[in-house]
């Protein structure tokens, strides 16, 4: 039973006479040392493996110009330059089934430069995932699992979206964590049942965005020894050379943030590689392994040039560097039967230790049954029974609570209830309330709780790898305005439908005194464009109760949860409202003159408006409205009787107005940026009281000129 | 005549006996060691000038916890622990003119970790800038210029409006590279009249943030020698100690940047602090220094602790901390009258090396009177006559021209014509068409175009910091959907009126291939959410030509420009089309029957529809509409005739349809994310097509059942 690679210097089980199986599980480098006299078989076995690595990458790096060719657009060139340094990772080191690509101790693959997408595709191909050739010829086509940049959900073995640059390394630190987290939840001494890595590759361009600092500096900090990260350092980015733009000291950087540092001259050494990934995987530190690579390796003219980063390299240039690999020119993706047969071997040895896995979960379940159903249970997103048991409710008579801290009471229920809730916020723990009791995590203790610091950007990511780990519900909470700090990893959680929880509050102008800089106005409008993120935006305590009833229920795309830092009122009638339907009928009779349609904090200045408007006389409904998106997702019937199209209707909200012309004939909003002051005079002196609400309703209702 | 302060060594003039105003020029440690034997008045004045100081401390010191204490909230820990450093700073180092803050030669003082806001506000009062006692004491109040954060416009003396963290420290990497190209530009060997230092105080939460890696990357890549920076370590962070998230060796990662770094033990000690900012100005590339301060500095209980961070220190606590620097409990807002006169030798000063380089500026137009005129219409702002007389028209033969090529055409014009048009990319220079002929800005080497690097973030600071350091109209491109990289930079350059130029191209799922990860969808919407922003999608290349003269001509606030990746026809009716009113009519009667309004690549997808409809029978006029904000501040009765309530109209854009109800009964727009597939293939499955468009139109027309 062998369900993990031999380590530097060990013998391979029945070595001296290797079984084909067994040769490509140890590089030539990697044997010697440990056998006294190479017999004559090994040295056979060497060379064989040799050959068959380099007919591997030969293959590899002629489908990455065959595809990229067919489909007249995408990048060769990193891939061509990876190819030696992956096939190591992918054959030697990564523990994966091809036949089960979602086997819950798998290592996790990120492919952070997802440009180099071809490269990806290639070895899922060749490995023996469900990636046949057609998909592989179908290279960015319509409705092909082979998209220009990879697609989590899409392609199986794809662990997450890439291609924005430093998504991928940032949310690879989060699966890390999840790791780490889980690992010191359920491992038992006796019995070991998540264990395993996080591998990226990265690209220059990675490592220039600024998340790349964020998320590094985090798992230095967190010492995430798991966390493999191959940077191909092939010193060339879009506009031409590195050296235009990118000249800092990449490995002295990541040593500063604790990382554990090594580079190699030669990043298409196979042997090299193999032993530095050794090194790297026994590291007590996150691990940068820096390999000095060359663009379109084997291009006879563009290797080394920025023209083979984003473009076909050409019929000539292909036939060229098939000529100097020895490479057939026709037909064209073709793969010699020799390196199908050496790299499906991936397949057997990945299932071999997927069915131990199996085993000693089987043995865990039968020492720990509870741990073992919780953790079950938890990597299939299934919810505790009774997990939404104990959630509080509010009564109208309770002192005027911020839905900021109504949410800090609602997480510390359900935190009780359910283990698989980690969150953390961007150093504004009190202030968002998104704080979990016990010891946070910290070098060496994985706690529930994650102080990711003043990096919203790698928080996000972070979460985003969180979720689609599994076995975590994850959260993180910061103010609203700064939602534009990790737009580019709320996005990515929605393509991916990653149940992420963003906890965002400070929700609008009516925070006061920290001014425009603080106040948001634009974020709910942009947060709600954002196709399949769920935007749920409280008007009191127990609608906060509703919203995070729906998104830890939500187990597919992720939430946003938009709350004040303000005290609201409960306020009548929200008690089991149906939060669920986006927007529902809060006050008023069933045929009213005007309707006033609010979020959040406007709900109760609605509300107030309506009052003055019935002491003239003048029927006026409100509709609280959530969330806008769970209600476009109601039949038309649920929503022409909340909103009807007839009735005159004002909107509320104290942001940006757009959007609302869909439900309202008039709308109170901003289209201005805030002010500094106390939240009550700001609100106040923007329009946003009751006054206001029913001079635009009476202004409605005037018969026109 | 002395226009800088005296170097290190170098005898300040008459010493021996100095003159008072003298006095705080040279602290004692600067003074040693060039006077052989300290006579008894210099002993006398070096301890005058130490109590000063020392008294000039305390005094920010009570301001700020006064103010804070009078305004209920705020920041007072930061600004009581740099007072001493940052009071070193204001008088011995940078170079200012409180009478004239608008001055273009002075140095730039950045405060990045804007919550510090009150230790700004108290130097500005006292140095003598027009913000008198009654706007500290209305600090974060209704109406004052002493807002929660910074906010420049508002406040003179405020450079940058700062908060959102990390955002300082970039806009000051472009203003630094601004004062750099002016510098090679003008300077001649013979008269120096750009020659100012950019200085920034930085906090911790200031170096987490991603952006702070960037903009660092950047300026220890380009050599940006003016620049300097002061970190203020004091150890805290809100959720408590840095410890629990920060623990990376900032001094390693800056060297690693290519930075010159010192760090002081004691970021406290007036004299260290004075000597190591005089090394850092003779620094030959950017400076960072570490200083070791006690956040709340002298509070009794609350110095080193978050408590400190941000909120009021309490009474008690106010009265312990002036209790301990011996300072009157009462009045509050106390400020003694010997700190008032020393601190106002800042003016003294300043104004005489304003008047030095207003004197200097005189011989420089004698000498030079070209290039004196071009830099004084550069720093006011003013275009030079016929700067848009070259400009390109297309005609409706020409070939179809993707929109980024049109402005890459337009680009290439107006350079010749302005020399004050500086841009860049994020290393999609072809890919975005944005560049200007010429050697680039390189270390040592001040050219027009910038290779910004995989650097949204800071490039879009960056050209906020050039356009509010003056003298240039700066640009930036990249592809709109990572102007969600770059957004919280956005969003300031509106929120300050800073007139740069965001230049977004592949702006739609019509990209193609690259996919959903690169293809936009809410970006749109997105941007158009943010106040003051204007938001140009020409329809071809004509519009183009149009929105980049707006976009050129508007001299306050910002602009995107957002253009297509594909080719598009030249549509007839375009020449000359009048986009600063943001929409017109293309085509169609003046009563048809239905309207259809489109931007950028879906206006002829609807002049198509009005085709299939006009053959019909149906008569369609086709708006085109460039820019909803610019629409929007068009006469009520420009906008009726145009798209007039009562007309029937159907929106066409590749984009999010949010804010669309605003102008149409039915929205053509995309309520998912794209996919990867040739650019057409998307267009047309995802229904960007005339035949879909004419499908509405009907069905709007057609009556209701």
């Amino acid at each position: 039973m062998r369900e993990r690679l031999p380590r530097r210097g060990e013998r391979t089980a029945g070595a001296g006479s290797p079984s084909p199986e067994e040769w490509w599980l140890g590089l030539p480098g990697r044997i010697v040392g440990s056998v006294p006299e190479p017999a004559l078989d090994l040295d056979r076995a060497v060379a064989a493996t040799r050959r068959l690595d380099a007919m591997s990458v030969n293959a590899i790096r002629a489908l990455v110009m065959d595809a990229v060719e067919a489909a007249g657009s995408g990048h060769p060139g990193a891939p061509m330059g990876l190819a030696p340094a992956a096939l190591v990772l992918w054959t030697r080191h990564l523990k994966h089934d091809p036949s089960s690509p979602d086997w819950p101790d798998r290592d996790r693959f990120v492919l952070s430069a997802g440009h180099a997408s071809m490269l990806l595709y290639a070895l899922l191909h060749l490995s023996g995932y469900d990636l046949p050739m057609e998909e592989i010829r179908r290279f960015r086509q319509w409705g092909s699992r082979t998209p220009g940049h990879p697609e989590r959900g899409l392609t199986p073995g794809v662990e997450t979206t890439t291609g924005p640059l430093g998504q991928g390394l940032a949310t690879a630190v989060g699966m890390a964590m999840a790791e780490a987290i889980l690992a010191a939840r359920y491992n038992r001494d006796d019995l070991v049942v998540v264990d395993h890595r996080t591998w990226v590759i990265a690209s220059d361009g990675d490592l220039m965005e600024g998340i790349s600092h964020e998320a590094a500096s985090l798992a230095g900090h967190l010492r995430l020894a798991k966390l493999i990260v191959c940077y191909d350092a092939n010193g060339i980015s879009i506009d031409g050379p590195t050296s235009l733009a990118f000249t800092e000291d990449v490995p002295a950087r990541f040593r500063a943030y604790g990382w554990r540092v090594e580079s190699l001259e030669d990043g298409e050494d196979l042997k090299a590689v193999d032993a530095a990934l050794e090194r790297c995987r026994a590291s007590d530190r996150p691990s940068l392994l820096v390999l000095r690579t060359h663009i379109a390796s084997g291009a006879p003219t563009k290797q080394d040039t920025a023209a083979a980063h984003g473009a076909p390299l050409g019929a000539e240039e292909v036939r060229g560097a098939k000529e100097r690999m020895g490479w057939p020119l026709e037909p064209p993706f073709f793969v010699p039967e020799e390196v199908r047969r050496y790299l499906r071997q991936v397949r057997t040895r990945g299932a071999r230790a997927r069915r131990s896995w199996e085993a000693r979960f089987r043995r865990y379940r039968a020492a720990y049954p509870e741990a073992a159903a919780e953790l079950r249970d938890a990597l299939a997103g299934r919810l505790p029974a009774g997990w939404d048991a104990d959630l509080p409710g509010f009564a109208p008579t309770t002192a005027p609570i911020a839905t900021r801290q109504a949410s800090a009471r609602t997480l510390e229920v359900l935190a009780r209830r359910l283990p698989a809730l980690v969150g953390g916020s961007a150093d504004l723990t009190e202030s968002t309330g998104t704080r979990i009791d016990g010891a946070p995590f910290a070098p060496g203790r994985a706690g529930r709780f994650v102080h990711f610091g003043v990096r919203e950007h790698a928080m996000g990511a972070a979460l985003n790898g969180m979720a689609l780990h599994g076995g975590l519900i994850p959260y993180g909470g910061t103010f609203l305005v700064f939602s534009d700090y990790m737009r580019p990893a709320i996005r990515l959680a929605a393509l991916m439908e990653a149940p992420t929880i963003f906890v965002f509050t400070h929700d609008s102008i009516g925070l006061g005194e920290d001014g425009p800089t603080h106040q948001p106005v634009e974020h709910l409008a942009s947060l709600r464009a954002i196709p399949g993120l769920v935007v749920l935006r409280p008007a009191d305590a127990n609608e906060t109760v509703g919203a995070w009833r729906l998104a830890v229920g939500r187990r597919q795309g992720p939430t946003a949860l938009v709350l004040s830092r303000q005290a609201l009122p409960v306020l009548p009638g929200t008690a089991g409202a149906p939060v669920e339907r986006g927007a529902y009928v809060l006050r008023g009779p069933s045929t009213p003159a005007v309707c006033l349609v609010a979020t959040g904090s406007e709900v109760a200045i609605a509300l107030e408006a309506a009052e003055l408007l019935e002491a003239e006389g003048t029927s006026a409904r409100v509709v609280s409205m959530p969330s806008a998106e769970l209600f476009e997702a109601q039949p038309s019937s649920y929503r022409e009787r909340v909103l009807p199209r007839t009735l005159r209707t004002v909107a509320i909200e104290a942001a940006s107005p757009l959007g609302w012309e869909r439900y309202a004939t008039a709308v109170v909003g901003l289209d201005r940026f805030g002010a500094s002051a106390p939240g009550s005079i700001v609100m106040r002196e923007l329009g946003f009281h009751a006054g206001t609400v029913a001079a635009r309703a009476r202004a409605l209702l005037a018969p026109r000129a």
